[in-house]
């Protein structure tokens, strides 16, 4: 039977009893699902125009949606031709959110290759040595190996080990230019230990390309940069979403999915998938032909990791936590999936624990937390929350259970940061009246992060919702009302949206975000006070992840998402980690220390730290219990507006 | 149309156009084909009972069998229905060839497991060590691989990297069995520069089963054997033929097929089909999973190494043949098509030269001629004739140019030692009657290698040919005539052979042996001379290969094939590339070893070597130009022989 999804006019032929979002993400079509198909987050709302579904119905759609054809796509089976609208706030919006995640990518080159050459660290994993030989003769008929051999030992070059691909290619590429050859070499971290492997010999003189990719695998979204190795050139970035997306939005959803029959699979070539469309946007647009790169990085978290590599991740979710490994082998890129020639070794970010994984690694490398002196805090404020304290002597992370909030998860009208995503607000506190600010300035269709933290700092400020995050529903403004879910507050009337809906901010939004920033919160102060630190001891505060680069930072302040501290602490870099995995491919130093990174970090439960349970419960107010000693300034700021609005009132 | 072949009842779908021989190929039906389909040698003869078929005539057939529908298979091209026979000269005979080699495989026990643990030298590339931990909990949630290198050192064991499927099975095999997992560890040939790699895990305790596999990949035949790591134990011998002689009897004609279009991809499968198959029967006999095993070893000659592993062999053939590699790094067996688990590495036995393979260093190994002080002349008398003089000091090596006469190629009835084959021969003087003994005690079909020598050292004592090889057409017997390819011995009259034709000795022939012994007893001059060392000098003898075993040794000292050496100083070990190929599955500090036998040999291209020509003409008499210096105790025998003839006469 066909399904139709309009408005993209994309038709598939479907099986009987097939769930529309299967059928869907079968025919390239993204709809929104944040459960992973389980029922419960009511996202992949879709509506069959024409044609019956069996199922689909769910009490988190209205009476009237229900009757014009809203149905949940994960719950409807197909069982005839059907016709299905994906509403506007159901589908990805790829431009909206690549427009503005590019920014975040390009960001990540705090460091370049100009920065490692000075320090004499500039020393790629992979190296192109072209040699040349006579001939050989019955007076000196060496293998073809050992002529090679010899050659690059001229070159300087030894302690080599061969791929056997190299060797079974290099007969021919011996005598296909005159006896000339490039070999293609992957640097051990240390030559002492290691050694040097030929992994491709290549006839002529190929050694003017000399390509590698970084990758980041993020749970949303996944970026690759291409890098010259001979000039440390970033020759293009390019992103696109990451297809697991359509199996589940974060972490947990995913190692529910990937717990199916087939799921893990569907998950990696998911990944693979993803990971090969932005290759080939890169290769196009930088005019390179993927055959002609010789190495892969990648980091990720520990989830996305795993799945990439199909490792069965549910031991992740379940307590005690447990990652199958820290460090992984370089991998054949092509053995997971991956468009690169068979030579091509991933090399691949090791992980500190389940929920601190190899992107947090990648981005602590990146800005050199390990070899600063400064106590820093660093953050990562993607689809999860990290964190990691420390300096060059100790590291101490934990992962904050902050839930999706920051990434429109748990929230009513919530939305990644896309197209008519509402991402600043402010609002009078007089009439309530609300100024918003749409991503690429259209109608707005929900709620981003960024506008989510906005409100909630404004409507504080204004006294609209008090320190315990309650409604102030006495407010004279129809926006102050009684909802289905509790008192809200009326961003913006139904006919004004996208959506044709009333897109309200609710009491139970509220509580949810400050659950998110009050674990943050608490994972900062449990990790500095289990070496007997303060808040105010940090003297560097470094915000990675796509969130923490659209963030006001004397918002997130004000609201204790971020500790008080002066602003010229805070540093911003984007996606850290694509600029580690950029930095590994280009010094063989670093790599080397990523180990050490790894076994300096000590990881935290914080469900099981001292204190932590307090200084949580402490954070579950604006900004915090303690306001007056942790954040003097906001508490100042808050008493002078409540004093002021008194006035007024 | 189909093609049917007698007497096998074996019946096939063949293209228009297609080759009988390649019919018989994709039937299984296997036809001697010395010359890879070229139709130079003349040995696939069938014979054409029903239907016709395209060309396949050739002068190499006589008139009479022309017309009788014998016809020539790599040159007859179908184009109707039709049935073949395959007459039984031109039929392999796997009983009796097994049968005979079977002996030479068990020989090569030379030395075994107990020798190795006399020496502390039983020391298996692999090991099996199950190991125990504490499930994880939150205050310990290692990942699950750091847990695991945990309890491996407790163990003793360190130095590790782990393949990435190991890691990938550990998060199940841990929690399957309560924490207790078996893992497989691939040892390194030194742990000062290598690591021990972790190759499996196995949930519970399955250290019990430490299997490896030694094979022989020899031209002609494929043998292997099962290791029980554990104690040494050999658990069984299997052998078969290489399905590569489909292709070509010798490595030559092998080397011409795998330069046709696709010709190296089926010849590396034909030898992965007949591995497997041995590997099959090898299972079957000892009761054993092909699953349970852990390691293959494998030494063949280089030809036969490469094709294996799919390297362009068209060089080794050319001048200066040139190997693509002495060494190869450690394959995975099922990569290359071998029916073993994914996770089992192949040891590659590592090639001196073009013409002195990995079976050749497997052999000297396998005696320990690079440990022993006494100068020792090793030969390897197989499809190729290989020669290694020294000792624990120094080694020269050299392929001797011997062509296939001692397997029976190149001469008129000549075969290999299978059912039928003439293996031993004596000759009345005076009457020219023959007595023969065949393989298998049934009508003669042919001659074998043995058969030759034994026919040539009699008709000489008795003086029916000269020391130049000459018929002496002179003598009464009619079974001395001159026949179609010049004078010619009946050795059997067609009534009373298997072939219905006349079984004959040609002066041709016994050129071909002669040219054959002469290059070999030229090959063992010139290295001794080269370094100033003569055939007295020699203090061993070692002969390897399946021919070497059958040899009469002084009859082969009496044509000048063997050196004149009291027969004590031989020693036959028979499949020495069996025996090294095992010993090195067992003994870590002997695959040590190996790579010092490789660097110590110096190879010597006999074509191009001081010398070299003298010796081979010198060579070119029975036994030899200088019998009364080099053979004194023959040149005693042949003048009192004569002169016995004389007196008699």
């Amino acid at each position: 039977m066909k399904v139709r999804f309009e408005p993209f006019g994309v038709e598939i032929e479907a099986q009987a009893g097939q769930k529309l979002l299967d059928a869907a993400l079968e025919a390239g079509v993204h709809i929104n699902a944040s459960c992973g198909g389980e029922g419960v987050c009511g996202k992949c709302r879709v509506i069959v125009e024409q044609g019956v579904v069996d199922g689909g119905l769910s009490e988190k759609i209205s009476p009237e949606d229900t009757a014009a054809g809203v149905r949940l796509a994960c719950q409807s089976a197909i069982n005839e031709d059907v016709i299905v609208r994906v509403p506007v706030e159901s589908a990805l919006d790829k431009a909206g959110l690549k427009a503005l995640a590019a920014g975040a990518a390009q960001t990540a080159t705090l460091i370049g290759a100009e920065d490692l050459k000075e320090q004499g660290r500039f020393e790629p994993a992979l190296a192109k040595v072209t040699v040349s030989a006579e001939p050989p003769t019955l007076e000196d008929n060496r293998n073809d190996v050992a002529r090679l051999l010899a050659a690059l030992k001229e070159a300087g070059e030894s302690h080599f080990v061969f791929d056997f691909e190299a060797i079974r290619d290099l007969p021919e590429a011996w005598r296909e230019v005159d006896w000339q050859v490039t070999t293609t070499i992957m640097r051990p971290v240390d030559l002492a230990k290691g050694r040097n492997h030929v992994i491709r010999v290549e006839p002529g003189d190929t050694s003017g390309r000399n390509l590698a990719v970084a990758i980041d695998l993020g749970t949303t979204t996944i970026w690759a940069q291409l890098i010259d190795l001979h000039s440390g050139e970033i020759l293009g970035t390019e992103g696109d979403f990451n297809a697991q997306i359509g199996y589940g939005e974060d972490v947990i959803s995913r190692i529910v999915y990937a717990g199916k029959p087939g799921g893990l699979k569907r998950l990696q070539e998911a990944a693979a998938g993803s990971v090969n469309d932005v290759l080939k946007a890169l290769a196009r647009r930088t005019k390179v032909e993927l055959s002609e790169i010789s190495l892969a990085t990648m980091a990720g978290n520990t989830t996305m990791t795993q799945l990439f590599l199909g490792v069965e991740p549910k031991y992740l979710r379940m307590e005690p936590y447990v990652p199958s490994a820290a460090y992984y082998p370089p991998v054949k890129a092509s053995d997971f999936g991956l468009s690169l020639p068979d030579h091509v070794s991933t090399l691949i970010f090791p992980a500190v624990a389940s929920y601190v994984g190899g992107d947090v690694v990648a981005g602590i490398m990146g800005v050199g937390m390990h070899t600063d002196e400064r106590l820093t805090l660093f953050i990562d404020l993607g689809t999860n929350g990290e964190v990691v304290v420390g300096n060059k002597d100790w590291m101490a992370c934990a992962a904050a259970s902050a839930g999706p909030a920051f990434e429109g998860g748990g929230i009513k009208f919530g939305m990644r940061a896309s197209k008519g995503a509402i991402e600043n607000f402010s609002v009078d506190p007089f009439s309530a009246e609300p100024a918003i600010i749409t991503v690429g300035r259209t109608k707005p269709k929900g709620i981003c992060g960024s506008g989510l933290i906005a409100m909630v700092a404004s409507l504080l400020m204004a006294g609209i919702i008090d320190q315990r995050g309650k409604f102030k529903l006495e407010h004279p403004s129809d926006r102050l009302r009684q909802g289905e879910d509790g008192p809200e507050y009326v961003i913006a009337w139904a006919e004004n949206t996208a959506i044709d809906r009333d897109i309200t901010l609710t009491e139970v939004d509220v509580d949810n975000l400050m659950r998110a920033k009050g674990a943050m919160y608490a994972a900062y102060m449990t990790l500095l006070e289990g070496v007997g630190l303060t808040i105010h001891d940090l003297e560097r505060v470094i915000l990675a992840g796509g969130f923490g680069q659209s963030i006001n930072l004397e918002r997130a302040i004000l609201i204790g998402l971020m500790p008080e501290l002066p602003l010229e602490r805070f540093t911003f870099i984007g996606n850290g980690s694509l600029l580690g995995s950029r930095l590994v491919a280009m010094s063989n130093p670093l790599r080397a220390e990523v180990s050490g990174i790894v076994d300096q970090m000590t990881n935290f439960e914080l469900s099981v730290a001292p204190g932590y349970m307090d200084n949580y419960t402490g954070s579950l107010f604006l900004p915090h219990t303690e306001a007056n000693t942790l954040f003097p300034e906001v508490y100042q700021r808050l008493a002078e507006a409540q004093a002021a609005l008194k006035a007024a009132g």
